[in-house]
């Protein structure tokens, strides 16, 4: 049963905005085509900005030329590497002190990977900068390079980065004793899983604007999830932090995508060589060539489990190929690490996550962020262990599910309410009858796959983030956050939140986001942290807004504090309808007293050392979202063809603060796994990419796609705002393993490899070549 | 003697930041002319904004018919009065409780003055816009209307507003008894003083750009001193407070000028009705023709003095003529009761201040605020009595000056150290040896004036303003604080402050300012109020920020918290140059254990109700600046004409915290000052104005100025940050008594009126005709 806890001392029935499907006050503009992306920005004197990029993905630069470049009419600068005071940011990307790397800006000497920045300018006009691009000589000795993540792994493969191990990160987690596991084991199974490069293949492409603002302040206006990368701005421009300054616009989407920084560095840097506002848009095929991916992963598992199903043991090796720089790749491999057994008690684990540079293109964060490939891994073996066993896939996972208080393989315990069994179940139904095929080579199958998505960034980050709300005279209400707003109705859920613990109609209250200098820091929009961490904040701001009013507004109306009741824009006395005064009023009288309205608050989420390096026993992450995925497949048994006839998408949200937003997340999340369990592939050839269009990248469209049943279940128990549970990244691993289950349980072949194309479907049911048992 | 207090636990000499003379931020991006004001703002889609104003100063609309300009291509709207959600809002411009009204942004039916705005249109290019103006038919009915103050104020005169006195404010002080006091009487000098209207005349015209913005948001880019008037603005449009934003760039120059509403509301419906950016500039002749200028006033002034000079009565009528508007008049009144005696004791008072309401130009705000116009006529009347009494006019002013802890006529003390007699003795010293006449016409004559000035709002304003500071990574800074800087430097002294206190070297820090949604709300830029309120507020926001992270630092270092020392962007110990760290470590220090190092505070002023209002006594200003010129003429008898050949300013600011700001601003508004005394003045003939043009508004320009010496006091006893005064208006004041009682001293002939014309001069010299005695 799940839980009704009263969060907030409140019953969640007595909420009044909170679980209300409410529009979000951004749609109206998108609806309308108002909203100003950030190439929609203009500027007078603007100028043009381009990159050139290697065509190689693996060479020495033997020369490069721009003097002719700059000569042309039109172009106002052409740098390079050695034109910027600072190539790159050392940076740990494990924030654990376990590695130092400088990311370069621009290629300076050697290029990496296919279409690596080499040069970039600024220009009066496309044309003029497109003439810069190809009058920059550069003579290229291109050299073999090192493209397969699995070679690259062994000892003495060729080195991407001369005097650096191919392993830059190599993760462990230690617990109880593997090989007893095993040895106690009814069944065993053993398989290697590999997943795919994606693209976030987000509407809005790359693309920001930067001018040089008053007392010479560096602003980037750009498409962006991170404002705070203020600071490596302006550090690669030798300026203190102060004198930059990034805005995220509303975003066309993010994924993941926009977390590294994309066109940011570029406008800035010619921007503050010209002292003009510099604009780039990148076009979708240098999105497609050159920013960085999801990881393809190789994930080798050992499972052991009794003979009532209970698991005993999991040995698992996963590898993730992460192209020629760290960039996030060690955190992407610590949640897969953490992650890698699934929502499932696990007596004895081993598990080593490593990353390895190679020369194809980078991979970085993208939804779901290494956790969700694992999915696909760890619920093929569960269907797998239960086919050994006799069992139903269903049964195997409720034995073994994760319950609050359980410790999870970090040996730190799963700390809120675990609805497995409502989820499953909740899945399940939502199928409802099983389909007929529709013709003789047809063949219809289900599968089911559960999962656990962390939420909020892993503790030793000692994440934080801030919010400054403000009461206007007329009672109306302002919301200030540096959240950037992908899309997510980020902004939207702040004011849902405010409105219910001060009583401002949602239609009263206005947000400003997205601004590193002039809102206050709220951390990047990503790993599923900012309904948690921001909302928090926004909650707790409010909360102490409304204390120092509540005095003021119980004089007013002679009551006492806990009596008030803050709703419609008025502050009244429980019980008493016709006691109550405005907000205005109460703002008013605020004023004469000197209490403030305004207020800038922090929430400082949960701190910790990282964990023990050889076993990964510690504080890891906040805590975890919960969902269970249902579907339903026919399969073309003559041509291979996968076709999705009915899916169901159950997540534990802990709190809906706003329903719709809520589904929404959920829907997208599960569009974005269907296309990755079924088509989506970012295709390399000795590192060149063959997928730069979407004519061959391809995506679901909606006619691909059938209704996805978002089904929300709310516990009351999560560590965001009113128990919520962040939902952006959750919904988007299981879609892997309840496609590939449904496909073996149509076809009777498990695909292990993605995409579950026609090709290797038909292959598989031809030959049952590599991929032999069935479920 | 000055005392020297040990301000901020420090002594003065201890300060590292404060008293240095630095260069301001905002100054290099002038000098290159890279600052963009407010007409600098472009938008693509821009409009032209345009004004149809009145030709007549009082005049009944028989016919508005826009439907022509309307259909003109190129015109995007046209809008009257009818077209406003609201034609106005409804204020007190009292504060107190004393009146109502609603001061129309467009005539609805009625002009009261020549200029009034009576249309606005928007269209896609000057041309057209000008067009658009052309096209629209008015039918005026032309009225007499009221020119004259003076008959306006009389019993039955007609009336501006039907079934409204033209005299809509008067205030009374009443102290002691005068009767009593002239009984006592050895002297007793009457007379009338009239000064002029004059304007504000900044570099910088009206302008503003105004767009629709995410959400809906009305954003106005305008040269404003007020960017709280996004409140009237949403209620002139219909609009919660949060849909509008104002925001105010570098001004060129304000001076109160901008303190009412200029473009903001045309600007803000242009845009709100065509959902388009829109920009309008007003030309220096719109600005000279309409925009509410200094008040005129006609200043009556009974006083009596005992034998030994001691003052013993003052009876005063003060009359300023307001145009048809309140706007800002009743505040300058109260300014000019409360000063009315200026910085003298005074036992037996008696003062009436009134408005009333004409069809002249409006006059409202300008640098001096109604205080500054007593000045010529309270220091003319020492002068008066002094001879009277065959005194020299330093003594009687030595007798009489006011000290610290006297009563002033509104009962309450004198609150900080009066440092007159050593400014006076400063100031007569500047001017040296007396000049020579240059020829057998020339007369050389010399004058002295003392003032004082309040600075900050009356105290039932309840003033506060608001700051947000935060320390970067790198150990920079960042301030955040609703100032508009008019050019005076008011966000440059914001650093200084927090340099101080942080010690973050100053080129360190950055300041944003003026945004009414994104940085705190700080209050206006007028009242000489921000160095008081806004540094105020910065101080106490870097002092708290200071104590968060103190304790961080002093475990870093292994110190007390009371040996720390905050400089060069270090904390170390005193007396130990080898302990120290960087706020850099520091701050990385505070973030590893979640101490913040972001904070918003506010600093609230001091609040009472309004004195009784049949007597003036009761609280009214913060506190005063004390301030002494003298001045050197010299004056062709043959031609009349007035050449000033020394000047010397002298105040007491407290604190200098930037002493060539400091200087600035008395350099400015002395020449503020004696541009009024000699030459400037806004010359109407039954209403008409005759000087739209600066060919005959004249300016002194800087071949008619000596230099202006600056000689700054620091008696460390202020109520501003560090003990500092504001110093904005204070210097605007004394020049008009002081270069009168130099004309006095070579000619022999006291000018009662302003400005002291070659033909004034010329004529009394001539007949001595209505200003008999000299001195």
């Amino acid at each position: 049963m799940i839980p009704e806890p009263r969060a907030d001392g409140l019953s969640p029935a007595a909420y009044r905005v909170v679980g209300r499907a409410l529009p979000r006050f951004d749609v109206a503009d998108k609806v309308r085509g108002a909203t100003q992306y950030a190439a929609d920005w203009q500027m007078p004197g603007m100028l043009v900005g381009r990159i050139l990029r290697s065509i190689y993905p693996c060479a020495r630069i033997r020369r490069l030329d721009v003097a002719r470049a700059r000569a042309l009419p039109g172009v106002a600068v052409v740098l390079t590497a050695r034109d910027l005071p600072r190539s790159g940011v050392e940076e740990d990307p494990t924030g654990a002190g376990l590695l130092r790397f400088t990311t370069p800006i621009l290629a300076d000497g050697v290029v990496r990977y296919q279409g690596e920045p080499v040069a970039i300018v600024a220009a009066a006009s496309d044309a003029s900068a497109r003439a810069a691009l190809a009058a920059i000589e550069v003579e290229y000795e291109p050299l073999p390079g090192v493209h397969d993540a699995e070679a690259a792994a062994r000892r003495g493969a060729e080195r991407v980065h001369e005097g650096r191990d191919n392993v830059f990160v190599h993760w462990k987690l230690r617990r109880g004793d593997v090989e007893t596991g095993f040895r106690g084991a009814a069944a065993v199974v053993e398989r290697t899983y590999r997943t795919q490069r994606v693209d976030h293949a987000y509407l809005e492409p790359e693309a920001g604007v930067a001018w040089v603002d008053a007392d010479g302040v560096i602003t980037v206006r750009a498409s962006s999830q991170v404002i705070e990368h203020f600071r490596a701005l302006a550090e690669i421009l030798g300026l203190p932090h102060n004198r930059v300054r990034v805005i995220a616009p509303f975003l066309g989407g993010g994924f993941g995508g926009k977390e590294d920084m994309t066109v940011e560095p570029y406008v800035a840097a010619l921007a503050w060589a010209t002292g003009r506002p510099v604009r780039m848009v990148w076009g979708r095929d240098e999105s497609l060539l050159a920013r960085p991916k999801r990881h393809a992963f190789v994930m080798r598992y050992k499972t052991g489990a009794a003979r009532d199903g209970s698991l005993l043991a999991q040995e698992i090796s996963l590898l993730a190929d992460a192209g020629p720089y760290p960039l996030l790749s060690p955190r992407v491999l610590f949640a897969a690490l953490v992650v890698g057994c699934g929502p499932y008690r696990v007596p004895h684990v081993r598990i080593d996550a490593r990353a390895v540079f190679t020369n194809n293109v980078p991979a970085s964060a993208m939804r779901g962020f290494g956790a969700m490939q694992m999915t696909f891994a760890y619920e093929a073996q569960m269907d797998l262990i239960a086919h050994a066993l006799g069992m139903p896939p269903a049964a195997i996972r409720e034995r073994n599910f994760l319950r609050k208080g359980d410790r999870l393989p970090t040996g730190e315990a799963a700390g809120t309410y675990v609805a497995l069994p409502e989820l499953l179940r909740r899945a399940q139904d939502a199928l409802g009858e099983r389909s007929r095929p529709s013709g003789p080579t047809a063949r219809v199958g289900r599968g089911i796959a559960c999962n656990m998505q962390p939420y909020g960034r892993t503790v030793w980050f000692q994440d934080r983030a801030s919010a400054w709300l403000g009461l206007e005279a007329d009672g109306s209400l302002v919301i200030r956050a540096g959240v950037p707003d992908l899309g997510g109705g980020q902004a939207a859920s702040l004011a849902q939140i405010a409105a219910e613990v001060l009583g401002v109609s949602v239609e009263r209250i206005r947000v400003h986001v997205g601004d590193s200098a002039l809102t206050p820091l709220a951390g990047g929009t990503f790993a599923t942290r900012q309904l948690y961490m921001s909302g928090n904040a926004a909650l707790r701001c409010a909360r102490e807004l409304r204390a120092e009013i509540a005095p003021v507004a119980a004089a007013l109306l002679e009551a006492a504090e806990a009596d008030l009741e803050f709703a419609d824009d008025h502050v009244g006395v429980a019980g008493a309808p016709d006691r109550r005064v405005s907000l205005a009023r109460v703002v008013a009288e605020c004023s004469r007293r000197g209490v403030p309205v305004s207020r800038l608050s922090a929430f400082q989420g949960e701190r910790s050392a990282p964990p023990d390096l050889d076993t990964g026993q510690g504080r890891t992450f906040p805590d975890y979202t919960y969902g269970c995925h249902a579907a339903e497949v026919e399969v073309d048994t003559e041509t291979g063809e996968t076709r999705l006839l009915k899916y169901a998408a159950c997540h534990d949200v802990g709190r809906a603060i706003n329903p719709q937003s809520v589904a929404g997340q959920i829907q997208g999340g599960a569009a974005m796994g269907i296309g990755q369990a079924l088509g989506e592939e970012i295709a390399l050839e000795a590192g060149v990419n063959l997928t730069t269009l979407f004519a061959n990248y391809l995506m679901p469209t909606a006619p691909d796609l059938p209704d996805i049943q978002a089904i929300v279940l709310e516990s009351g128990e999560g560590r965001g705002p009113f128990g919520a549970r962040g939902i952006g990244e959750p919904p988007t691993g299981p879609p892997l393993a309840t496609i590939a289950a449904a496909v073996a349980d149509a076809t009777g072949v498990r695909p292990l490899e993605l995409p579950i194309t026609p090709e290797r479907v038909f292959r598989a049911l031809a030959g049952r070549a590599g991929t032999k048992e069935g479920r």
